[in-house]
């Protein structure tokens, strides 16, 4: 992928988590890699998003090795490389403070399937981090977050779950492109409010069956994909 | 009922349906039937709302037996003929994910007549379908979706209470005209919204009185009517 | 008060509803009163808002007696017309069912003043009505909507809490003014959502102190008000 | 500061307030003190937003004593000057009805940190004030209300947390400047509403680690921050 092409959908992914109201003040960032040139774009830290253009994106490799930028990246850079590097087939990162998931995040609650809303796009449970130690948080903060959502993932397929809530703080969000990243955010926030609502009027709420989770995300996903047009 | 027409009116209740915040993403579909032809309009699988016009709706009859089209019909397809060919009176049928029918769905609690603006629209409870067998999500999953509804109406008038919740799922919802069953959509969704709040504060709230109910639908519905202008 | 500037007036205080998102649907009504001439106006029956002109606004006396009029007024009439005869400083009527109001109403749950927001504007407990009898909502039932909320205010004046929620069904909100009572209906949906919240993260919560409750209502009404620029 | 500088940037506080739906009606009122003069200017009371200008903004001493005005000033106008007198580092202030921290204020309910959002940009426990006496609300309401909330900051930085809940009532907020107390304000409702869902969904949740606390607020305030492009 040409950079240029990278770097303009990592701003338009950027501006969309503020359209749909996932973003608020300058909380949250989006990156994408192209994996052939092994190149990162990400947001810049703390610019605001009515100002950003497509050259503010900061360009580093999968070490962090930034290329020529005008701006510094996003303070949590180090997070995004942590699950590039360990979860091959992601194309794109996303992080939110979104409202609902933040909440279930705080309250360190995973979100079990309890819904087909759920299964069309999360296959199975999205968990929760572990708390960092004191000596993770002082020194090195950043990177150990990317490593608790790893290890969360030991054993399964990170694209079937591309979510994962980071205990007291919120969601990482990813995806194969920008496109189904920004998606995926947008329905993790729908899914956590149901979520919510569902186990408060009722704490003893199940998961849908094992075989409706897998009709429906196995309807939109992998090689036998039955939805859309194509 | 000229088929052009049917398909504007199907591709209107589908857009209606996105602008008042019943459907996110490509979640939820419309039809109508035309009962003198027996041919019904839906919307297309996986296509994007803002780039919908009314060629993309898919006609078929009421076995499903396509008529020339350019695009595959909603994967619910067989869910909205099951409901075709048992509800006699139903003219339009609409299926969303909107948030407070759903998380009712995914509770698996139906709405009880807790007020008016309830009774005004559905007359008693709105029901909670069973859950599908094993053999059903894996064999006929989307018309056995149809069928627990229709189960769920054994002995009742589906349209005095024109909606449904699937459990661990979300709405469906109809009407004798596809503006009405927008309108059921609405209203619904509103009436869920005030019963989860209801509930939450008041876990033991009960119905109003069947004279209250029965005086707020039949003055909306029914011969002796007296709202509105005519 | 001229009848056009009344019709006007009211014509108003209908739309203001809606664009405060108070009112869907065509659920919600407001009137006016002169009381010089004792004409009210009020919003003809299930006229979709986007078409309601002041023409459309219907004229009747204290008794109902109608004027010449194009349309059916509001089916809500009587209940106004029984405010007006019995709160002699009543000057326009609002009826929504705006979304927490509601709630409160079907969860027949007085909204108890938690808070200054609250003593700003209702000066007390704003009440939820008793229950219509069988008798009462086969006979006469939007008369006895008025009498029940007449009820309600016995040995209070109706203008220091200028609302009342009728039981399993919504608010009924006045003022002096149509301005005074949009206004106090936008209050008292933001009060009921604000005491739903408070009530079910602190169940005891008990209202601010008497002497509280005086020192913000009487800030702002009275003949020894401080607030504004008068 | 230049006199019309300050005017110009208290008004648009006051207007990002209401842009921000932090304020309903005329509920609230922001104002800007320039230290070198000593100069504070506040927002009128009971005016408009729509109708607002610079030139509405009421400007006073320390002490109250008015400057020539064409307005009366906020009647909330007491409670700022003794945050002012109070504490030095302070540039600005904000108080608000917003939902969320108005409950919280209503339910007498410390926000405590459960998660970074709340850390970024509030180091520690958002207090709620003590109730006030009789006496007080009695004799010098206003003045009072300043008070307790200075009280509620013995031996704490007031700039470290930059809110308090006034009990029973809502929100005060502040910040070195006008654009700062604005975002801490938005900050402060999001933060409200995500700690009222947290702890509604999970009473026992409990604050993130001190570590963690200091590490978020720390990078984006003092001098060690590494946040943002400078």
């Amino acid at each position: 992928m040409n950079l240029d092409t990278l770097k303009a959908n990592v701003l338009n992914a950027n501006l969309a988590t503020v359209r749909h109201g996932l973003v608020k003040a300058t909380f949250g960032n989006a990156s994408g890699i192209d994996r052939e040139s092994g190149l990162i774009a990400i947001k810049p830290s703390g610019v605001p998003y009515e100002d950003m253009t497509a050259d503010h994106m900061v360009v580093c490799d999968l070490d962090g090795r930034s290329q020529t930028n005008l701006y510094r990246p996003s303070s949590d850079l180090e997070t995004h490389l942590a699950l590039y590097r360990a979860f091959d087939g992601v194309g794109a990162i996303i992080h939110t403070h979104s409202t609902f998931a933040t909440i279930m995040a705080q309250a360190r609650h995973p979100i079990i399937s309890l819904g087909t809303t759920h299964a069309d796009y999360f296959h199975g449970t999205i968990p929760v981090t572990r708390n960092l130690t004191p000596e993770e948080i002082k020194s090195r903060y950043v990177a150990a977050t990317g490593d608790v959502i790893v290890e969360a993932f030991e054993g399964r397929d990170p694209l079937e779950v591309p979510a994962a809530l980071v205990a007291g703080h919120g969601p990482f969000v990813w995806g194969d492109t920008l496109e189904s990243a920004v998606l995926n955010a947008m329905i993790l926030e729908e899914v956590a409010k149901m979520a919510w609502h569902t186990l408060t009027i009722s704490p003893s709420a199940s998961p849908i069956s094992q075989d409706l989770q897998d009709r429906h995300y196995l309807r939109k996903h992998g090689e036998n994909a039955t939805y859309g047009q194509n």
